[in-house]
């Protein structure tokens, strides 16, 4: 039974265990969920992973990832929406809670970030109607402004509350306090977001950070206020599972129990309002 | 003569050469005007400074660099409040325009960003009387958000132009592309600075960037619109200098000439409106 109301992003550990080795360690640590990525559902195969997700009794609380949408032409455009369809189907079919979506980097040779963005909300909204069939919710993920060149041209909670805002159902918001935590509007924002938040991820910011994607850090290693911003997302109305996601070579180097138990043990003493 | 309306922040070629060579190199290819920083002046001495400067014909465009008032206790606060005010007395002695100014990272321990905020503008508050006194202008320079931890907790113009909304006269803005590029708000920012705007630093984005602090691009190598942002800045009435500041191992292990040459040649290319 889960001891803790916390989720296992699988990219915390996926240079150690396999899809399967994480989701049974994930239960055997007492995590009450997991949430696999992509390339781990295409390697084990979809019809395996439903298997596999339904009989470990875990909640399957994010599906990763989707979006990406800014592309060079629009064959490259329709390409990414088809391919966000699809993410959608496999979250469907493995009960994953949502999709998390990120804004994507600039086209090859761009420096049009604000087309960029526009390029994003365009396929957003030619993917919400299969999201909305499917009933998978799309959780809205800002990254944080160092990634707008190459992984997310939205960077900020108050663009994705926008879209929210404009295109009501269908969509929620991902606080991942990685992305956020630097934001000066950040209490505004959550206290916006409301009932909109339907995943919060969990994950330090490390000084000095050696790498600007594999150097993410275990909750209490770093600059972030945990209590501070659980407080935030409690008192707009969210009160469920959060969900340990760490890309850290400093982790992905040490036994898998081992980064487990830690996140387990962090997230019990440094997470807690 | 000058050929350009550029300036040269000495950082750029700190590894190269001294401060002399820094600013006769940067008379010779042309530039407009230098910034340099406070350990350089210190080095060379404050008179010596003066005199290299005077005699140069360059304009001062800014002094490096300032600010940096969050600290960990009271003591720490009142020096730097101090060092401020030296800061300022240097950069009236050596001619310099403006004092460029950043926040400041977190308190060694602190995980409080609201608390260090608010310890950059109570330093700033302690600090404007003797800059208004000395009538040396403080730039005020967002960082990118990526050094919220450990450099500057002072992350979007927006918070930078309240500053100047509340606290008026002898405060302006410092826009260096590198910081602000990400914005979603950067147009209306921009707009909303208007006369405050006395600095205007470039410097591109590079992808992949390889180092945070010392992996900075020259202008057209990156993901920068270098003219979409002039513009603003123009149409927001600064059509004032330029200054290429780039923190680069690669560029800092080129010839400085060859670095100055390229910088000047980019300007001409990449940043004209």
């Amino acid at each position: 039974m889960p001891t803790a109301d916390l989720s296992l992003n699988l990219a915390t550990v996926r240079k150690q265990w396999s899809m399967r080795e994480a989701v049974e360690a994930a239960a055997r640590h007492g995590f009450a969920g997991v949430a696999p990525w992509r390339d781990m559902v295409a390697d084990a195969g979809t019809a395996q992973a439903v298997r596999l997700f339904r009989d470990s009794g875990l909640r399957v609380t994010g599906y990763c990832r989707a979006g990406l949408f800014p592309a060079a032409d629009a064959a490259g455009r329709q390409a990414a929406i088809d391919d966000n369809k699809r993410a959608i189907d496999e979250a469907a079919a493995i009960g994953a809670e949502c999709v998390v979506m990120i804004g994507g980097g600039l086209p090859q040779g761009s420096r049009d970030i604000v087309g960029a963005r526009q390029m994003f909300i365009d396929g957003l909204v030619a993917v919400l109607p299969h999201a909305r069939a499917a009933k998978v919710p799309l959780a809205l993920e800002p990254m944080h402004p160092m990634y707008a060149a190459d992984r997310g041209v939205v960077v900020t909670l108050a663009e994705m509350i926008d879209l929210c805002d404009q295109f009501g159902e269908g969509l929620g918001i991902a606080v991942d306090t990685y992305h956020v935590w630097w934001d000066p509007n950040l209490a505004r924002e959550i206290a916006r977001a409301g009932s909109r938040i339907i995943s919060h991820h969990i994950c330090d910011w490390l000084v000095p950070t050696r790498h600007m994607l594999t150097d993410r850090g275990m909750m209490g290693d770093g600059a972030i206020d945990f209590p501070a911003i659980r407080r935030m997302i409690e008192a707009a109305g969210y009160r469920g599972i959060q969900e340990v996601e760490i890309f850290s070579d400093h982790w992905w180097s040490r036994p898998g129990d081992e980064v487990l138990a830690t996140a387990m043990e962090r997230f019990r003493t440094v997470c807690q309002v």
